[in-house]
């Protein structure tokens, strides 16, 4: 069985919990790699197996990842469970590949102008590093998978409406340059459910088996999107517990789709999930407490679980 | 052409603003009728077309309600737009058939623990007011139609689970009453958007035209709920401004579906809605004003809607 196989079984629903890596991007303040550890804990006791948690780069450009082997090597620690990392240059991978990281993540703009502005390279330079990046694995023989994540794949902040078709070329040109899978993420909450189905199923025709949705909760979609990318066959998603990870490009806007609220969807779906929606609205607490200045979302942790009934489909 | 194929034509969506009436139904201060009929205006002029204002209840029950004849006549001066208005006993349908009110909205619980709790009323008895009701626009030939809302039809917070085939069984007594619409309402935010996928194209195939789904987000899934519910046929859905509404069987949760949400939904999923996004976001600030301490929702409130591309369908 492959790799992506094994982290992500095609029968079942994976949830990533990208809340220590996007969810801190844009904060002024972040939790201490001890706090940190016991987000980690806290989630993965209420049965979260899937964490991205932080970016290669140097220290001085992003301070609050600058524990990102610290925490690869705290998810090592947990049962069961995988960690993530982004990489965003040929350093940046170099660097990966030295730590015993489950997942690397590079990232391909949908758009020329949106590499440009974010990346300051092409997509083509992007799609290098992902093929630079597969083939370390396969020289190495490491173990981690390469995740290529395509940004904007809904639409873009700066080149405006963004061509499927286009999105499908480049995520092909990521599995032919050795990605192991592919992702599509609404960063900017563009998108709309019925364009989130049309995508997917076209994923899934694409990559023959798992592939990510990223969905940000910006303009109120964020759970429609992930129903919907269900619907059509995504069988892992991303999210963050509290929906912590605001957007750069619409100030004072929510961030990723709230985890809490991402589980109890799939759970009425009748896709279990394994997690323990008591624990992980509880887990809260941690990033909270750690960052009293950010705003939490999530209706779950709002209203809680019903109680008169099983929810569970 | 029957009354409700005009109210809800089957080839486009029908929002129903219901703000005015459950969005009122918990809090402690309302507006004015000035600052009613303000709110009305604002939301007409922004292309909202379908209002539900009150209850015919005695003032001294429900005082925010006691001017729910002015404000019947306030959208009956309003160009195209409709009014609606709850009747729960006999006394209601009586006065409500004395205004000029376009729709007459019955309540029935899906289940008779909370019938009883609720209307002090059996589910037959409630049955009953709606055939009181239709023999009533009969014999009058009065323009009002009558809808019938089934409460409580994706779980009760008193007896649990409910059970699909009994929520259509009252929906065809309904019909066989003599309503001419019948809705059904997630009263305490239980569903989950297969479980309205379910209901709803049973009670599309039932009704062989127009129904209602009133949806509260409680627990996050309104908007997915809604998406799930147009994907299987409903052509008629309920929200209000902001989100207003809370629900008495968990404190602190949201109301009703947003309004502006659920108008971006049904654009970036095909369905013209005839709503200027920009402007019907902007009338919140009516209701805010008239109540500050209420809380308001919505995304697109907060974020802003798409600048960088077209995000209708």
């Amino acid at each position: 069985m492959s790799q992506v196989a094994v982290a992500y079984p095609a029968d079942r629903v994976s949830l990533r919990e990208v809340g220590l890596r996007d969810g801190l991007q844009l904060v002024k303040n972040w939790p201490s790699t001890d706090e940190k550890r016991e987000w980690l804990a806290r989630e993965h006791a209420a049965g979260v197996r899937h964490f991205e948690v932080g970016s290669f780069l140097p220290a001085s450009r992003m301070p609050q990842f600058a524990d990102v082997r610290e925490l690869v090597d705290a998810v090592s620690r947990l049962e069961g469970a995988r960690s993530a990392a982004l990489a965003l240059n040929e350093r940046g991978v170099a660097d990966a590949f030295e730590t015993e990281v489950d997942e690397i993540v590079c990232v391909i703009s949908a758009t020329e102008e949106h590499s440009q502005a974010n990346m300051r390279r092409s997509r083509a330079e992007a799609i290098d590093l992902v093929r630079m990046a597969a083939r370390m694995r396969d020289e190495r023989g490491h173990k981690a998978i390469v995740n290529a994540g395509i940004a904007m794949a809904f639409g873009c902040s700066i080149a405006g409406e963004v061509d499927q078709a286009e999105v499908l070329r480049l995520a092909g040109a990521c599995i032919e340059a050795g990605a192991d899978i592919v992702g599509i993420a609404d960063t900017v909450g563009f998108a709309g459910p019925r364009q989130v189905a049309e995508l997917s199923a076209a994923m899934a025709r694409l990559s023959g088996g798992a592939f990510i949705v990223h969905l940000h909760d910006t303009r109120g979609m964020g759970i429609a999107n992930a129903s919907a990318a269900l619907d059509a066959g995504c069988r892992v998603l991303d999210g963050s517990l509290g929906g912590l990870g605001g957007c750069p490009f619409a100030p004072g806007a929510t961030g990723n789709v709230v985890f809490e609220d991402l589980v109890f969807l799939c759970e009425t779906k009748g896709f279990a999930t394994g997690i323990d929606l008591d624990a992980l609205a509880a887990a809260r607490s941690v990033p909270k407490h750690a960052m009293p200045e950010e705003k939490f979302y999530g209706a779950i942790a709002r209203a809680g679980l019903p109680r008169a009934l099983d929810w569970r489909a």
